[in-house]
């Protein structure tokens, strides 16, 4: 009340609206709502759900959450995104029907859906921009792909971005400053600049992959999906390390493949994978010296072999980048990895769709149902 | 009063002892405060100065200014950084004694100092950390230096922190994501994130100066001044054009000599700028693609070498970042340098000693008299 500048009386009649929508009961557990002294809320366990999806190059998490963005069911699904839009969201259509189901819900009990996508995002109107690997995804309207089953907002992020924000907000919520970086077949960072996703200009930030590095011990610089050669990913992405270890005669055809052989010890497999961390590590001291952040969480299939690959990023970092910025500097593993996507979406949804501030702005009267997706 | 949820009479209360402190005026021209619709106020020219000092490796420029930022007399000094804090800080006291003198104003009128170094700086104490260049400064107590004589907030940042303020606010309202690169003796960028300073976890943000590149046409790495080699500003900041410069034979001493040469259209130092242009260019690129900003200004003494350095930069940037994020970026000459610094300390000092919500606060109870350094 002290901040909405309303009256009790007010206050108390838009609360008693979302109270009777099924959104909020008195005295729950979970964040309280603010301004009314007289008692505490919290979201009705029953009141309605979330849907995220984390579409990524090979595969689709998919994940049911409460008003709060605490995940309830998950389910995955293998798809190719370079095979465009339709096809890939026909199966998150599927995967959000199976877990409505399951949870006995249906798609009016929706407050709110979240997708990220391995490629740039403009935000503001969730569309694709520009993606290199998303073949037919540029400009495609997301939010209206489910505008006919759902009345509800539909956020769309780069799947790093959700990634950065769901570990620092589960495992680093004092951590102002932190980059996600995720290596799987390619190469991408998400950006947490105080304590809010960073996403640039154009939603192109955090193109941690596609940084250039001169590397002695080749003669010619291999050629980037991205059409330049001698990008981070052209050497450390997980394509990449595939094509080196066909190179040198390893029968790999996927990247987890590549990752079983690293893990295996197969020795040019480690040797390829410690390289790949060096070059990796010159980018990631880069952003170091550039955002100097707190914490460096690092997922993807990837980080998944042993220390190898964070051996040769810790190594390079620690010695490219300034004393001060290092001296607290965590480079670990990602906590939540490969769920950090799904969980990422649902806080970031849940902020959007139900924070507090939103909460008191539509108490307030100057947000429209629509953006709330409230209909009391 | 909406926003501070007080009742009229208090706002109205608080208002009046603003105003007996001469500290605002009704019906003046500038920002009006809010809340209080019967009547619009802006700080009283007569009410107080701000005063504030850039820093350089060889010099001062300090500036007396309003309340609200604008600068209206300036002051020059030559100084050493590395003489140490006592003798630079005394000439930034002697600065500002003249120009307080010459304005017939005191110490007493003074409601906030702002000060920038070229080192990184903790914004929360304003002291110096590590700081490569800044010999004995290191945990100085800059704001405490200046307590004995004033009774006011003390402002503490690196320098191009307040340049890419001073350089947004002024020129780039509308965007929120810039870079401010500075080439003068060393090589700085201060960064604008989402419409704020970004100065990383431990005031170490923007170290674009020592970023890593590999350049194929040195048999060794030239050292650095931070200790390790091959950084960006051993090949391209000011010190090290005069390195090769007087390598080359020619008879330069200082940077501003080399500029000199440069804009002669020596051939040598021609050839020296545009290589040391694609070198920072390659940094700068890495910027781009981490940050995805939407103007890049560049500064400091060597952005005034016609376009030699600048055309390098954009020629490596156009290659290496993706066109998503150089579509609409600008890469463009300092509007504010050489007083970018002096005019962005001001806004960020108006903004932190007078800003509107800091006066609700004010105004509200919630902040004490000292930091808004306010005597009622």
């Amino acid at each position: 009340m002290q901040r909405t500048g309303l009256s009790r009386s007010t206050v108390n009649q838009r609360v008693d609206a979302l109270v009777s929508a099924g959104l909020l009961s008195q005295d729950g557990e979970g964040a309280p709502t603010r301004g009314r002294p007289a008692g505490r809320f919290a979201f009705h366990a029953g009141g309605g759900v979330l849907l995220v999806a984390d579409v990524g190059a090979t595969g689709i998490r998919a994940a049911l959450c409460d008003l709060a963005g605490k995940v309830s069911a998950e389910r995955e699904a293998r798809i190719e995104v370079a095979d465009g839009p339709e096809p890939v969201l026909t199966g998150v259509d599927e995967l959000f029907d199976q877990l409505l189901s399951e949870a006995g819900r249906n798609p009016a009990d929706v407050h709110g859906i979240g997708l990220d996508v391995p490629g740039p995002v403009d935000f503001a109107s969730g569309r694709v921009v520009s993606p290199p690997i998303m073949r037919g995804w540029d400009r495609f309207d997301i939010p209206g792909w489910f505008a006919s089953r759902y009345d509800c907002h539909v956020l769309v992020d780069k799947d790093v971005n959700a990634m950065a924000f769901g570990e620092q907000r589960s495992h680093y919520p004092d951590v102002d400053h932190l980059l996600m970086v995720k290596i799987g077949t390619g190469i991408g960072c998400g950006i947490i600049a105080g304590g809010q996703v960073h996403r640039g200009a154009d939603g192109g930030a955090g193109d941690l992959g596609h940084i250039h590095i001169t590397v002695d011990d080749v003669a010619e610089e291999p050629a980037c999906r991205c059409g330049n050669t001698g990008c981070v990913e052209a050497y450390a992405g997980g394509w990449a390390l595939l094509r080196d270890l066909r190179a040198a005669g390893r029968d790999v055809s996927t990247v987890d493949e590549a990752v079983g052989l690293i893990r295996s010890g197969d020795l040019v497999a480690v040797r390829l994978a410690r390289r790949a961390g060096r070059i990796l590590g010159e980018a990631v001291a880069d952003a170091v010296n550039l955002f100097n952040p707190r914490v460096i969480a690092i997922g993807g299939q990837l980080a998944h072999t042993d220390e190898q690959l964070l051996a040769g990023i810790r190594e390079l970092v620690y010695r490219r980048s300034l004393p001060l910025a290092t001296r607290k500097l965590q480079i670990v593993r990602s906590q939540l990895d490969p769920r950090a996507g799904v969980i990422g979406l649902a806080l970031l949804v849940a902020d959007v769709v139900f924070a507090p501030d939103l909460v008191e702005q539509w108490i307030d009267g100057r947000l429209s149902h629509r953006v709330l997706s409230l209909r009391p």
